[in-house]
């Protein structure tokens, strides 16, 4: 099938998603959305961001694409179940690839998430986890600096790292042997992460196991882009697109043309 | 669903897959089925391994499984499409999985494939990858003395370990950061196949990727088994089960209670 891949996210985190999709699955193309204007999503009430993603989705349906991926932890967590519900085609999240693979990889069972603070409240990955998986023990923390230094393109500073230490400190030191990235922004600070927590602790990334399960969806549905056109990927957001260029530009190494979507804004006075 | 997963292989290769299933979703039942009468499938023509296949799967949907693993390269080789087309509930082979997970590890997108002389000959990897991602670099190599060393419990061996070393030579040097254990049975010779090949190469375990692709199967036909009863798996061979039995115990670590079913048995004249 032709038809494209629609991504979503609150920002730009969905992208490191967009670009394992476009590394693990070369000939599929992609609608990229990114609510620039209502980021973040973390602290956000689970109505509010079940609210934006419909909206969102609502917007990429007008373009027909063949599978919806929540490229967003804290939309997965929010509003995953209601929208596989209420689509016609497949809707994918980002927590259940990323419980998977750590489900694979730990062999003490005990495993370590970090998140924004909705994705962390809302108990999403202990559940995943444990749904499969009854006896697995989870350590969870709630990072909520980590998205506005990549939102905001300061992901690689001293001020990102220090920030990664200060947040990480309760995990260090536990018999953790995997760390989940449970939000979509935090490969951008992969390395610092890394970098902390040690060689000991693997870091599972949600964006590439996301990549990998849309793969094996898209086989088992026989979904998969079997044409030898050379994909042509949209990008689109609803704030300042400069900003959302230059990262975008930066991260995936192709030029990103962006064009702006208008969504109702509504302003967080107790963010 | 509470119904079982029914596992099948041409003896004890196919075990790698079911310890995986074990561990990665222990909530699951599993029939398994080990064809050791007619082992190994390699050397076998495809239309003999479809109808051996065909014959096992017949036995086993007396059971009422949910889904059907080939847990057997050769097989899946030789079998998977025209089953998927024949049959109403999941069939899931061990090729796509592994060939997945070596799309997603991959840096330099050079691979490496082992297996036996009827799956290398089949191409069946090259176009599981390509099919993905078609700029990717494929060395295959068929490994026939590596089955029957498993098959008949010789596996921690020094001869093992020099039939490992002899038949990788001509890939030792290649510049490949993955190698696909494109046989189930090659888990069991896993620590010699590392050593051999060094740690700048990444082994992929197609029994450890096919357990985790089903895990997303499962989730995403709503197929999991919710209930709280632990599962009690079967085991069934067509051949002598007292070595099946010592190999399945040792590598399951349970015990593992066989029964034996009769399959017509066609002898090679030349193997």
């Amino acid at each position: 099938m032709q038809q494209a891949i629609a991504v979503l996210d609150s920002g730009v985190g969905g992208l490191t998603v967009a670009s394992e999709i476009m590394r693990q699955l070369p000939k599929e193309e992609i609608l990229y959305f990114g609510d620039t204007a209502r980021a973040p999503y973390g602290p956000r009430t689970p109505g509010e961001v079940l609210m934006f993603t419909r909206q969102i989705i609502d917007f990429l349906l007008l373009y027909r694409p063949k599978m919806i991926v929540l490229a967003c932890n804290t939309a997965t967590a929010a509003a995953l179940a209601p929208l596989q519900a209420s689509i016609a085609i497949p809707v994918v999240g980002v927590i259940q690839p990323g419980a998977r693979a750590a489900i694979k990889h730990s062999r003490t069972r005990s495993v370590g998430v970090i998140g924004t603070t909705g994705t962390i409240r809302s108990g999403a990955y202990e559940e995943a986890l444990r749904r499969i998986a009854p006896d697995i023990d989870v350590v969870s923390l709630a990072c909520p600096s980590f998205v506005p230094l990549v939102e905001e393109g300061r992901y690689q500073s001293e001020e990102a790292q220090l920030a990664v230490y200060e947040a990480l400190a309760p995990l260090r030191g536990l018999a953790l042997d995997c760390l989940i990235l449970g939000c979509t922004h935090y490969p951008f600070l992969r390395s610092y992460i890394a970098e902390c927590m040690g060689k000991s602790v693997a870091l599972i990334n949600s964006a590439d196991e996301t990549a990998r399960e849309i793969s094996t969806i898209l086989y088992s549905q026989h979904l998969e882009n079997r044409s030898r056109i050379k994909p042509r990927h949209r990008f689109f957001c609803s704030g300042s697109h400069s900003l959302f260029r230059t990262i975008a530009e930066s991260w995936l190494g192709i030029p990103v043309p962006v064009s702006r979507v208008d969504m109702p804004v509504i302003q967080m006075v107790n963010p």
